[in-house]
């Protein structure tokens, strides 16, 4: 059982008041003797203040909420893997909460969070979450006076994000660069801003390049494997000899596809995709991607919000920049 | 802000004295339209108990601590959603750790896990963990008087545990049953209990069908891809017609190492995996592996760690059940 001021009261024989005033460096007329005598005690039984009733006392819990729609994505995983070290330097601990991608649970667990007294929420929007509901996400968080931070998202306040127009332009500018003209897309879904950016910098790539922007080679996808299959399944009738996908796992069910479709990956069509998770290395054709910096996001929104909550910064938004990894996905295209 | 006890006085003109024992559920002489006055205005301005204080009171956090190796590997991102999933429903919160495979951060968090009140702590051993070590982590646990519950290993008290022995047959036997009599091991560390057990598993199904055993077919790995590139290269000069690695990662780094010598997967060497992650059935040549059933695994750690810590049951041990799923990385020897 944890050592309470009790326990070692009986063991040395003081007042549970003594005790208790030594240990929580009142000031108080107690002998610098008795003083070494609680100390060498408390250190010897291993005493360690309760944290709830110093939470309650200080008003601080030095807690982080982590909200993310699903902690199974790497580009979560690997965001929390570094919030929760960037804390622990600190000493503070994460309170993981997966939202299952949906925003009811997000408002659920912001409640939670609040009642649990913790300094700070770090918020993965749900990918139902449109701009009215991340409004509201951030409202409810504001209402109940929770410092917050949004990833890769800017709605109000502070926020860790990843410049997707540049990612987006150069996953294109390779493809142009290697000859491709007919670059299909297959997209984010098109109320979110990464997706958007993505197509912001597609098409400035394309125009900078003198290429015409045609939107039949643009689907609409979902982030999911399965989102990939369907978008090549879409694109069957159309002329093109280069895919980016607008991440990863779209660009796995794009390489099923078009396997299906006994096209061969670079030879037939280029694939890039964007996240660089760790699979797209290993994969037989290694896969050409745009690399999110996640170590880097995830260590600095726990850091920024630390700050935050400790007073000594105002809310700012960090932006990185990705980078593309070439790989063997991505060759000139048959003449 | 949080509404306190005090806002709703303020709001209600009752006193302090008289919202806090209709809040808190106390037996007074308040009439009941007293009482309806201060529940509507509770619900109106949104108040909510502060937890910390509840839990001081209670000395209940209703808090689980997760402890884990390493997030970003799909056996705990697996398990931590539907740990925290199971916790979410009975209204209780999920604090993640991280340990980095560190013993010694193991015990680091622990301590602080107890400071913060934690009612349970379910803990995925870091692999650099003898027994001795786990002991050692369980013991401090104990020490604290907090339940513990550990993950997919047995020393004391409660676990949630697969049947190892089980798939390491079932791997065994599904190569036996194709024809296979040289079946090499990437095993994990030796001193780890699951991978001891898939070895005996192993064993005994090259006995049940008259095939001796051979050391030398054995390698040991570390769970990482690396470790199945290397145990390729080690077994270099044995022959063999088909590789059963303990665990899916190894099994991808056994993939390389076979393509680069020049082997055809299943053509030249069946490859059978374990754990069966995501990325086996979206491979190229999609993996046979033994399938751990993480889900259950996650949802009953965390139910029996809050049953227990609810002192509804006693500790004990459950066991789940692997499965083979078959794919396209196994097949016939060649003649």
């Amino acid at each position: 059982m944890r050592t309470t001021i009790k326990d070692i009261a009986a063991a040395t024989g003081l007042s549970v008041t003594t005790v208790s005033l030594v240990l929580n460096h009142k000031p108080s007329g107690i002998s610098s003797a008795t003083r070494e005598r609680v100390l060498k005690a408390a250190k010897e039984m291993d005493y360690r203040p309760n944290q709830l009733a110093v939470g309650l006392i200080k008003r601080r819990t030095n807690t982080i909420g982590l909200l993310v729609p699903d902690i199974r994505n790497m580009f979560y995983s690997a965001i929390a893997k570094e919030a929760e070290h960037a804390c622990r330097k600190k000493g503070w601990t994460v309170m993981l909460c997966n939202t299952g991608d949906q925003h009811k649970r997000e408002l659920e667990y912001i409640r939670v969070l609040g009642s649990r007294g913790v300094d700070g929420i770090i918020l993965g929007i749900s990918s139902d979450g449109n701009d009215e509901k991340t409004q509201e996400s951030c409202e409810l968080t504001r209402s109940l006076g929770i410092p917050l931070l949004l990833l890769d998202r800017t709605v109000q306040g502070s926020a860790v994000v990843v410049d997707h127009k540049k990612g987006g332009f150069l996953a294109t500018e390779h493809l142009i660069k290697l000859g491709h003209r007919r670059i299909a897309c297959i997209t984010g879904p098109s109320y979110l801003q990464g997706s958007i950016s993505r197509v912001e910098g597609y098409r400035q790539a394309l125009s900078q390049y003198g290429i015409p922007f045609d939107e039949s080679l643009l689907v609409e996808g979902g982030y999911m494997m399965q989102n990939g299959e369907e978008g090549v399944l879409k694109l069957a009738d159309k002329q093109y000899t280069a895919l980016f996908a607008f991440n990863d796992m779209m660009a796995y069910g794009a390489y099923k596809a078009l396997r299906r479709q006994g096209k061969s990956v670079p030879d037939d069509v280029s694939v890039v995709g964007y996240d660089d998770i760790f699979f797209s290395e290993i994969l037989e054709v290694p896969l050409t991607s745009v690399r999110q910096p996640l170590e880097e996001l995830g260590s600095a929104a726990a850091s920024l919000l630390m700050e935050i909550a400790n007073g000594e910064t105002e809310n700012k938004v960090i932006q990185f920049e990705p980078q593309l990894i070439v790989r063997k996905s991505t060759a000139k295209p048959k003449e």
